[in-house]
Formats: structure tokens, sequence, C-alpha cells
């Protein structure tokens, strides 16, 4: 039993850092890097392909919205056809980075307001499908189960990997509950959540009924309070529990 | 006997419109696009790769400083890491249109300020020969004669394509006269020059002298006044002559 | 009877080119001066102030969203609070160079999506009239008569003008039928149309309606195929028709 | 006796936190604000304005080069007219805030490369100082006693505060020794230091020679280790000495 964890890493900014990546990388298996739109610059796209190299974690490209002052959090109204272009500038660049350093691209994780906007117009989760097949047949596009984008990027072809969020909360339909403020966890109550998660595929939402959850990929935030003893915490459940921590095979 | 001709391509920007690629197109043979730091965005760069493709126009990269109010063009203290990464980052975008289309990249030419740092500083020039060779050791890189560059190039073992400029002025060093603004030229004296400087490997300097020039592909812009006219007088005069009009072969 | 024309100036950007500022200053009465976050720059705002000074046209500020790619058109989900302090920013940016020139700040109008935004949302309209009221209580602003911003800047005391657009047609609701492309318009078309609207109130809406319509500032645009000519014609014909073409006085 | 204490204040952008304005506001007498051209934005520079009026602390301009990626520390080959545009645009849209909190502007201080490049060519510091005067004649500008800008400023009639650096390293003939990482320093060290430079107009160099040294105002950085500590002691050990710490008035 294989499970994937991965997490948003290069977000820092020229002298603006965030996150803690050097942490991070160190118990993560799949990082999903920032391309210079919403955050990151390429400065940061090269040392975070480095370091991902150095501890043996799969890289993907974490494509998000021309806006870095919003961070890629406030929608736009894009046309499809420049989102398609957007992803693909994204990808591309990054993708020069990951060759450079003898790797190969491994997936494709939209951020923010991008993958809402994905969820909820199948034509932009088109286009971003689009953008992925166009790049390489073989990465993956990392989105939950719940919301439009497994759908169409299955039925186009694109290898779909379903993630669980081990730190934020999921309402009665299974949607994120998406807080400005990252509220703190107990590092045992979210490794707790996440065996449930992948070994059951139940999670409890916020108005405390069960709902059934699937997904082969654990994704934790860096921001979060207590981030990286959260990240640890899960590390160790699963494989105190058994399972191989990997990410999905290119 | 085969000469190129390259032109910058895809310099427009949002609504914004500069040159006149429909046209270009038609009579050049190789393109420097524009990768979205000093000109550029990412819809243009697909719309001009579509454009070259459609004329049989092989397609470089043309990476400038991150100044787009600058065009490029204001010189930036930028570090040598950091231009290595800013080359990798605008060839990587460029080449996941170029190959979503199937085509393959044929060369970098660095613009503006980017150049001509890169002639007077051999380890700028040999941070974007690095990036040249970290993205794939065929491309070619398009340059002058005089400067640093090209033994830069040489010496690190990129191939070097030597440019002609049909509408700029030579100093007695052979070095360009860059003006703010183009002095219109007459189609049949471009052409001319053209033509000696092919020929006989021989330009008149601005003081009058007779130096010394060589080159395999001519550069001509398109925002000289009656760019098209001499860019048709350029192509004409060269076929006429019996050359081949082709870009190196990768 | 004073008649104000009013349009949309200072839109180029570094090396790009848009409208044509320097004819159209000598028929426009006011304009609305982009400040550099959809269009325009500071070196462009100068430029604008100081021919608009020379033409004894009034300045106002055209502030927009943050997206030079694009246009201010693209509709983003700022905050409210962002919305205020964006145009605070831009209103502030421009009156640096009002104050300068010896003049004083005339007017307000949103720019694009943000404009679009604020006839939508009356917490948006709230926030740019807070704005003005913050820079200037005696700044009016430009705005049409449809929509929710003249109600609300009404409510909160702050000086309304509102426009009647020449080149832009009008839907059976006195909503504006935006295009991407503007058609092209006969200067004696336009002309006639703004006479009626101006004279008695009424206008021909795309649906062959009669519909009334209120304004004493009447706006063009200068990217409109034949824009001056428009412009010219448009001049004359109030003119000729006994008007004082003036822009409000502060 | 007064003695001003500043710092650099509003460098946060958008998500990126930079500094720690909260504490700082509560030990300084100016604050000189990022305008969002090298940092800050414009809901940072709003809120840093209601934190400095809060806190009875004077707001001053703290423009930079347009490269927030570089933090406007790496020169850029900007005309004269092109500082003064950008000069003038930062401090108007500062001033908008200012004047909307019932403040008055009371200074301007250069960012880096920018001063940098103000002190090394005096037409630099001409093109800042027209701005000034084109703002408010009344208003400081915020310099070191060693290099150009201080005499240019006095020549053209600006008004000038010399400054003094707490927590910086000055060599035998009065230069600051920039470093990338600022080293630590002990607070009791620094609050020595900088009551023998305002008691003694005397400093030790980094050669260990002592230098004569001017100025009545003491500059302290944020983002040095320990920032918070050598504030409250530089604070505590002038008001001990019996100094009154205040800006000088405007």
């Amino acid at each position: 039993m294989h499970i994937d964890i991965n997490a948003d890493m290069g977000e820092s900014f020229g002298l603006y850092r965030m996150g803690n990546d050097e942490a991070f990388m160190q118990f993560i298996t799949s990082a999903n890097v920032a391309c210079g739109f919403h955050a990151g610059d390429s400065s940061e796209m090269r040392k975070t392909v480095e370091l991902a190299k150095e501890h043996g974690v799969q890289v993907g490209a974490h494509p998000g919205l021309p806006d870095r002052q919003g961070f890629g959090r406030r929608e736009m109204n894009c046309s499809v056809q420049e989102i398609y272009d957007d992803v693909m500038y994204q990808v591309g660049a990054l993708n020069a980075f990951v060759q450079a350093a003898g790797l190969r691209l491994h997936h494709v994780k939209p951020h923010g307001s991008l993958y809402g906007m994905a969820n909820r117009r199948p034509e932009v989760a088109e286009a971003i499908c689009r953008a992925i097949l166009d790049v390489d047949r073989q990465l993956y596009f990392y989105t939950m189960r719940t919301g439009a984008v497994g759908q169409v990027a299955e039925r186009m072809g694109v290898r779909v990997i379903y993630e669980l969020y081990g730190d934020l909360d999921y309402d009665a339909r299974g949607n994120l509950v998406i807080t400005r403020q990252h509220d703190p966890h107990k590092p045992q109550d979210v490794a707790h959540k996440v065996l449930r998660m992948v070994g059951r595929n139940r999670v409890r939402a916020t108005d405390g009924s069960e709902i059934d959850i699937e997904g082969s990929s654990v994704c934790l935030h860096s921001d979060t309070p207590g981030a990286v003893d959260i990240l640890k915490a899960v590390h160790e459940a699963l494989r105190g529990a058994g399972y191989t921590l990997a990410a999905p095979p290119l």
C-alpha cells in the first residue's frame, strides 16, 4: 500500500520568505512548486527543484493566476484560452529547471482560485487538462474527488491522483472549508484523521456527519501553525501503519 | 550558400500591439520570440509560435531583463545566478509552446540590455551559455562577431551563429550604433549593404571606413520605418544573388 | 448650455503606444488619465497631465484593476478594502503630477471591470466613493445614469456627472453594449446621435426602441476606427448647435 | 536636545510579511513607508499610515526602484526623467493615505539602489530633489552626511536631515558597509555607539579608526537579528541621556 504526501513548496519570492521548505522536504514525497505567477520566482524554482532532488521528492508544477499581490486567491475572469496559455507558460518554465536537474516533471496541481475556477467551470478544467496533455501525457493531475475537475480529467485521458487534506476540514458535501487563517491542529489529531481517511475512506465533516472520502495523496500545508510537527506525525503514523510513502510512479 | 534572416517577433503584450508579425513571418527564416519578461506574454507566445510554424520559420527564444516598462533596455544589476535562472525560466516557458506545436526550439538570442551586459561581462555570457546547454546542447546562440559573447560561447561548446545587421549602422570597431529612434533607410540601400556584408564580408562604418564583418544570419527590425519593404528588398536581393534562404539546420 | 466631452487618455505604457492623445486633447474638455495599474505609467501620466494643461483640458483619474495584461477588463475578486486602497493609491499618484502642474484634480472615473463591478455591487461603488471623498470632497464622479453607481454616489454626497456614450450602442435597458472590437461609425451618425441625446434626452437602442437617456458629458473613445474624425464631428456639431463645450466647474 | 529615530516600515506585500512594524512603531519617531514599487502595496501603505498615526510617528515616503523581486537593491539604468516620475508617483500615492488620515507627509528617503544611485550621480539626486520640491517644499530629505545627496539637496533648497546608522558599520571614509546578511549586534553595544555618535559626533570605523559623524536622526533596521531589543535599548539610552525623542518639526 502506497501513500503520497504532497505540499506546496517554493512560495518564497525575492527577499520574502514563506513556508519552511527545508524541513518539509524531509517528510513529503511530492512537491507542488509555485511557478512565478502567484508566488515563487525563477531562482526560487531552481532552488526548490534542487532541494526536492536532494530528498528524492517528485516535482510537480503548481501554476496559479497572474496575481502575486493576491497570492492567486482572487478569482480573475481570464478567458479559457488565457488559462491554457498561462498554464503552459508556467509548467514550461518549471520544466526547464526540472529537466536541467536530470529529473522528470511528475504532476500539475492548480493553485488557489485557478483550482476553484476549474472545479466550477468544466471549460477551465478542460483548458488545464489540454495543457497537461500538450506538455506530457504521463503527467498526473492532482485534485480532489469532489468537484468537476476529476471527471473532466478522466474523460480527457489525464491521469488523476485524488488528494486528501489532513489539515483542512470538510463540509458535509466533501468540500474543503477554506479559512483565511488556518486553525491550529494537534499533530496527533491530524495523524489520526489521515489514517481514517486513508484506511477506511471516511472523515468526519464539520457538521459532525461521517462522509466518504477517497484519495491516495495526503496534502499538508506548510503555513499552518506547527506545520512541521503535524507533517512528522502524519509521516510517522502512516509508516507505523505499514504504508509505504512514495509518490505515484511515472 | 545558405543565409538566414531573423527578426524579433511576439513583442505585443495584452492589448498593446508592436511590430507587424504577420507580414514579417512571410519573409524571414528564423524568429526571436519574446518570452514575457521585457515583452510578449503567454498568449502572444503561443500565437507567434503557431504563426512561425505556418510559415516554416524556425523559433528561437528572445529572453530579456524583467522590466516590461523599460522594454528590457534599462540595464539591471542582476546577479549572474539570477540571469541564469531568468533565462532558464523564459526559454522553458517558450519551449512548452514550441514542443506542443510539434516543433523544436532552434536558438536563443538575448534581448537588449541582457545582450549588452553579456558582451561586456563574460560571466553574464557564461550564465546564458550554461542555460542554453542545460536546456538543449544543440541550440544555437545568435550573436555578433564583435564582443565577448561569441568567444565565451565557442569556448563553452555552444553552437554560435553570427549576425549581420541590415538596418543598423556599425562604428569603425564593428559595434552597432544603437539609437532610440531608428533612422529611415531606403530598402535598396539596405539590400545592397546586406549583399556586400554577406558576399564580401565588408561594410562601411559610420566614419566612412571599410571594416570586416562576418555572419550567416541577417537581422532586421520590424519597428523601423518601412520595415516590411526593407525586409522584402533584402529577401529578394539575397535570392536574386543565388542564396538559399534558410535557418541553420538543427 | 454646457456640455463636456471626455475621453480616456494616457493609456500608453513604456514603448507601447495606445490612442492618439495629441489629436484628442484638441477637441475634448476633460481627460480620464490612466494611473499605472491597467494602463499608463508614471512618465505617461506626467506627459498626459502636461498635455491636458496645454490644451486647457480638465484632468480626472481613471483608476483600474491591477492587471495590465488584461487592460483592467478581467474582473478580479478584490475585497472592498483592496478596491478602496487601490483607488486611493492610483488617484494619489496622479494627483502628485496634477498638483505639480499647478492644476487641481477634477474627477474620478473607474475603468473597465472596476466600473462594471461598481455597478453591480453597491459595496464596490461605496468603496470608490469613500476614496473620492477622502481625497477631495469636490471631485466629480463620472458615471452612467443606469446602474447602481450614481445612486450610491449621490447618497454619499459625491458630486456626480452622468455620461452619454457617443460611439457605443445602448440596449433597451440603457446599458452599454460592450464589444471587444469597436464597430466603425460614421462621424455624422455619431454627431447626430449625440445631439439627440443631449438635446432631447433620447437615444435609439439596439432593438430599435427609443429610450430615455440623461447626461451632461459625452464620452468618446480614441481607439475606435476614425476616432479623431468622430470626435471632431461631435465637437463641431455641439458647437454648431449652440452648446458651450466645457468641463463642469470645480 | 532632540533626536529622531527612523525605520523602514510597511515592507510587507500581499501575504508576504516583512519586519515587525507593530513592535517598532512603539519606539521610533518617524517611519519611512515603502510605496509599492520595491516593497509594500496599497493596503500595506494604508495600514502603516494608520499604525504610525496611532503611535504619533511621523510618516515619510520611502520610494524605490520598480523591482519588487530585487527589493529595489538591483541598480537599474533608469533615465533621470523616469526617476523623477517614479518618485512623484510613489510619493503621491502615499500622500493620499497620509492626507486621508489627517496627517501631513513629513519626509522622503530613497530606498536601496535608488539612494545609492543618487549618491554617486548628482543628476539622480537632483531629480529626487525636484520631485520633493514639486510635492511640498517643506518635506525633509533624509540622507547621510557622506555622499553627494546632501550637498545637492541643500543647494536646491531642500530641507535635509542627516542620519546616523546604529546597526550598520562605517568604513574609514564614513560610508556604510552594506552586507547581504546583517550581523547580529548586542543591544547595549548599539546603544553605546549611538550615544557616542549623537553626543560626540564620533564613531569607530571598521578599520579601528575614529571618524567624524554628524546627524540628528538615528536609523535602525527591523530585519536585523534582535531588532526590537536593539531599538528598545537605543530608545532607552537616548532618553536616559536626556534627549527628547521627536521627529524634526514640519
